[in-house]
């Protein structure tokens, strides 16, 4: 009897005898794997796969860990056989040395993950499964290898065609608001009145993704103040008291918090349609608004400096940050051409340009820390972030405004004046120690 | 500059001027496809996936059969770079060189047809997509080849976890009523009224799947009578004026009709999960429903009866009928152990027993043209499906009640005596002729 | 033990046991009206409330009559009781003296209606039960005089502010669609296709009020076409295959069905309201409608003409009948200063202004026979409704524009021409008879 | 030109020039209110009634009071035309008489109120009015008497058959869910969290009924607890980090809070309805659920013990307060036969039998002090709550366990005691004096 039947015969024979379901805990979930993936009927699969979706979350790292090896080892696409499919699909290629193909070429494991995906709620806990793998399997090749399997197929799921955009306002539910408050990561939202203060009145606005099988899960979120201007600070918008503006006399829509929710979904970037769609939907509900700007943190900047040689305590820095920030941004890279600044890369990936930059803009300790309390202001010009999306990415050119470009240059100045006298310095020390 | 930039050039530069995207008209639909599969940005993608789903759409067969030539030719796998690929990963296996092979080794045209999916509305367009190449495509290796590929994605699309079952009613709206209508494949709905019989009575059933990319579009469907005892004929049950009966009175449920809607979902079979899932959710709504059963027709019953050489004029046939019918259903095969009626395969596949057949049963024109009336009910007993999926999955063993057995050795003994005749004939008409 | 205590006794002490209902049913309707009218618990009032109105509907008209007696009688106001809270109150008021004058002069009749409409769905069945006091008590006074109660409490329930204005589409469920079937009352709708052609394409909407008690029911709805240009005959709007306009290519509104659709709720005057709430609604949604009009029947005209003493069959008449129909719209009058003409005396009292007319422009038979085939465009200019609405009902003042008074001043001269000629005849024939 | 007329020139022969719409304003509301009374118009009216709401609505309590007595004034009924109507019908009655009745014999101000209605969202601002009225009219005659228009119109219209019960859960929207927080009169809920212990486990539910007309304001709602066995204290089912209970395990369910939302509804009792709605639909849906009872304040008990002259410092009070709460529930009267506490009123009333009661039960401080941390449940058994509610109004007949009873005997001999005790000191203390 083999291990599907024996299951199946366990719940189905007996019937609705729940208790004699507990047989198959005392099977290794990699049975249980083994089985789905052998299993034919539909059916059987479903209870499998619920089985082992329950098993899977009730265990503890180590056994997730060795579960994910499993994936990771025994089905795992087996060379030879690719090889060998791979040479009769070449040498005469037809529906069925192709399909064999196809097969071959797949590890069995993306199989199992659409076999797990089949009972209802079952996405949202794969989603979580992949939290854990991104979290467990850090730096281990066969496991970094298994998760592109999970992303390929996620990417096929969460395809942008089936995610659905809905406003969060105060009358949504409270189990989705919920989540809001918990998965805002850029100004933390500290209340149910803070929330309030953000979605409820006229002249703000929240966005977010959801996926039909999640239907209670942001995916992500943006949050939006309509507004006269472009501000400047981000601690107004965020005021208790602040009185609201009617949303038709507001001219500009800032993009303040972008908000990832799920970090089974790392590497889907929803972020770009995002925007997009939410400044075409404002800019055909409130013909008023013609500007679309974020105001956003520049998380890498004080690091920069410091590794710079720049003491963050330096009395002047206050004064040269401004150029320094203009400077880092559009020239400091990271990974080939790209920005060194994470929320830079994505805004300007995205064909945004760089308006404007604000001292003082974030007094937040956070803000503080990680910029000084500089901020900055990419601006969205919808019939230009083709093309500048298209030059950046072809040659890593940033878009800028000429007084962001002077600022950089300012900036560029400050940094060659500090390493002369860094250099002046080090040879009167040496100087001096030569003595 | 390349196709992509000018194309969103013509497109974003000059803005709103809509008149200038007729640009995009004069390229041939093959350099669009080849442009959004290069493509980086999101939003670019969009607009072109828009572009060719509209172009796609408005085209005749020949050109449609071009685009799939193009797909199947120049968008295939690349075996060198599969192979090579291969090679890289076996020798030294790590996340990049893993990532290379997955890429590799899947033709891009499964992410052309993921990007195409983009849009909202794409997944549709896509399903009609694929009803054109299973029309146009028969026998053609490269396209049947190419098909393996969508069949692939809507098999992640359309996992049974993202389907969504809706009851149809009186109360549905009319634009998916008339789906329903157009739809039904085994017994014809001729106007609104009748299918007002078939989905508003207390004791009539209607289930549909759906996605939630096309949610007026139902993907199957069943019709269910809820009946005291199982009826043997098909018409009382559709009958104008007929009484109904109280839900609650009812101890059978009878799935009298199922219909796949979509032909570019050739290959996906829903039937088995939503015959069980609505099994268990009537047994949960109307614990007196004991019996969940079929009342099937025989499609291949009359030709595979003219092909064993028996007239189908025949004074005696009508008595023969039932022992032909039950030795049709055990006995004559298709490909290897299945059995050659196409209804019989679907349901005793899903793990139901033969339980009774019944003459006289059908009696439109195409039952009778068909199965001469014959019609049979196959049971589904939930606590034994997995059991005899098993069986016939792994032998082709096929579960019927003694009585339906008894009919079969009857109808063996008919086609023996048939043949017996026959030959003696044939012999007598050789011996006169040899006179 | 009183009726009341005795039936709820049957009801609750024996529990679940239903068959004992069977109990109220020996007793007669007016004694549970009588027991209701008195009951103090809300409970037993609901299982009476529904026993009543059940036993009503099934009951036929005679009974029903007698019911209708026994509330015009002994549940109708008591003048005596009356006049001494009258008087009491008068003498010294107070909140007691109030409350006694206010109960004393309202019949129990109406504190029962209100007591039988707290069953859910109850308030369908007195829209019924009105519907059938219209029908049975037509000439009897006393069933008039109990019919203004219902009425005073339907106009609360009724109230404009409860209604909600849904949209009618080919997405609307079919059991409110198969209402509009039904109950089209201008231009007979004769299939669920031209029910489509009315409600799906692009250039056609149609709107209804419902009541939240009653969510299935359409109140009242009206068919729109958006048109370019004001149209002069129905039959090419309704017309199969033609080709629907761009919705943002018109430039006018058309209301060319009106239609109510509950007997029981005659009286009420939900039109006004109708109109105007949906050419607001139309105008926000689409701003390039800048006119409002509708395509009416004139049904009194041909009936009107024959009893002005001319010949429908006279070969002058098509000619002449623009100018008659006009003059008909002018100048004849029922009531009072009240036009003649039913749908002149709706629009014209919503402030509506006559626009124009058109022969050839409803060739149905009833078009025919009703009009000749004439029909009319009111035109609605909200800035100026409420003035023309003001200075009708003041002084019967009726809005036409220049072109409409002239052709009535024709017809004016074509009647006083006719009279002069039978003048004449008349003459001649008694002159002649004098002979 | 009258005032009406004037009004409506302003706002639709200047158009869109909303500007002008000041000109209302210079008017005093009771012009506006004359106006609507006497308009015809429907649409002028609704233009009135916005405009007068929204007046109404900015103006302080004086204002307030004065337009109050300007209904309770001017628009109350004419008692001579009263009865010269009353006459008139009773010498002849007919149709015509007895409209001419109902008008004359209903004041003007019923008219407003209804047109005031029309107004979407205008019910709400209604309701408000009246919750005004409350508080500014009490003990002033003739607003009193007002007030008794209002809430004829309002029992109309928040009739029972018009009332939606809606399940409140931590999925309801977060703005209906904050007026839940705020409205809670029993045990108040201190954050969302609490809220949250309240509505989310699957042993608690919440239920309110809505009208359809102010579709986010709860009117009523009642907390349920399911439970295994009849809880004796509150604080254990409201504390936090409790373990929930499988909804299938409890056979209890308690209703340990009810709370009226809308002080404008002061005196329509939706309470019974809802108590017995949702025992109904719980034991329909979980059939274990046997028992419906409640665990209820008594919140008049210390003020009465305090009135019979006992101490509640008094050292031996804890162990007497069980036989004096008893007693005080059966005996100590209200207005008539009811019984003095309004909470026992309101459950007695509708059929509730007095189960148990319960010591230390309500540790807060407001149970403290109104009940000496004393509770009590009534029970609810459906099938007697009509037979008892029917006993309760003819006699005040009071429905309690013999436990109770024997209690309330205690109780009863505790006071006598006690006065005795009084009366000896008293007369020791006058017989000290008199020495």
């Amino acid at each position: 009897m083999t291990v599907l039947s024996d299951l199946l015969a366990s719940v189905f024979e007996r019937g609705a005898n729940a208790a004699k379901r507990g047989d198959w805990s005392r099977r290794p979930v990699k049975e249980l794997v083994d089985a789905l993936v052998s299993a034919q009927g539909e059916i059987s699969g479903s209870l499998l796969a619920e089985q082992i979706l329950a098993r899977y979350r009730a265990e503890d790292d180590p056994a997730k860990l060795e579960f994910f090896h499993h994936l990771a080892g025994a089905m795992n696409v087996d060379p030879a056989a690719a090889r060998s499919a791979l040479d009769a699909y070449e040498s005469e290629p037809s529906r069925a040395s192709y399909r064999a193909f196809l097969t071959a070429t797949e590890p069995p494991r993306q199989e199992l993950i659409r076999r797990l995906n089949r009972m209802p709620g079952a996405t949202g806990a794969l989603v979580e499964m992949r939290a854990d793998l991104l979290r467990l399997g850090r730096g281990v090749p066969e496991l970094e290898a298994l998760d592109l399997d999970f992303r390929h197929l996620f990417t096929s799921w969460f395809n942008r065609g089936f995610l659905v955009l809905r406003r969060i306002t105060w009358d949504t539910p409270a189990n989705v608001l919920e989540k809001i408050i918990a998965y805002e990561a850029v100004h933390a939202i500290d209340s149910w009145d803070d929330l309030r203060r953000r979605v409820q009145p006229e002249d703000r606005r929240c966005f977010a993704f959801f996926h039909p099988a999640m239907p209670d899960e942001p995916l992500i979120f943006v949050e939006v103040a309509l507004t006269r201007g472009i501000p400047g600070a981000v601690q107004p918008l965020l005021a208790e008291g602040r009185e609201a503006l009617g949303a038709s006399a507001a001219d500009t829509a800032v993009f303040y918090s972008i908000s990832n929710c799920q970090s089974g979904l790392a590497g889907m970037s929803f972020g770009n349609s995002l925007i997009k769609q939410v400044a075409g939907d404002l800019s055909g509900e409130l013909p008023n608004i013609t500007r679309f700007v974020t105001l956003s943190p520049i998380p890498g900047l004080m690091s920069w400096i410091d590794a710079e040689g720049i003491n963050a305590q330096d009395a002047d820095l206050p004064g040269l940050l401004p150029g320094l920030a203009a400077y880092y941004l559009l020239n400091a890279k990271g990974r080939g051409t790209a920005p060194l600044d994470p929320v830079a890369r994505f805004h300007l990936g995205n064909g945004a340009i760089i308006h404007a930059l604000h001292s003082d803009a974030d007094l937040s300790e956070k803000g503080g820390a990680q910029s000084g309390g500089m901020m900055v202001n990419y601006l969205y010009d919808l019939r230009r972030t083709a093309e500048r999306h298209e030059a950046f990415a072809a040659s890593g050119a940033i878009a800028a405004t000429s007084g962001v470009k002077s600022l950089a240059a300012s900036g560029q100045k400050t940094l060659a004046a500090r390493k002369e006298k860094t250099a002046e310095k080090n040879t009167a020390s040496k100087s001096a120690k030569g003595t």
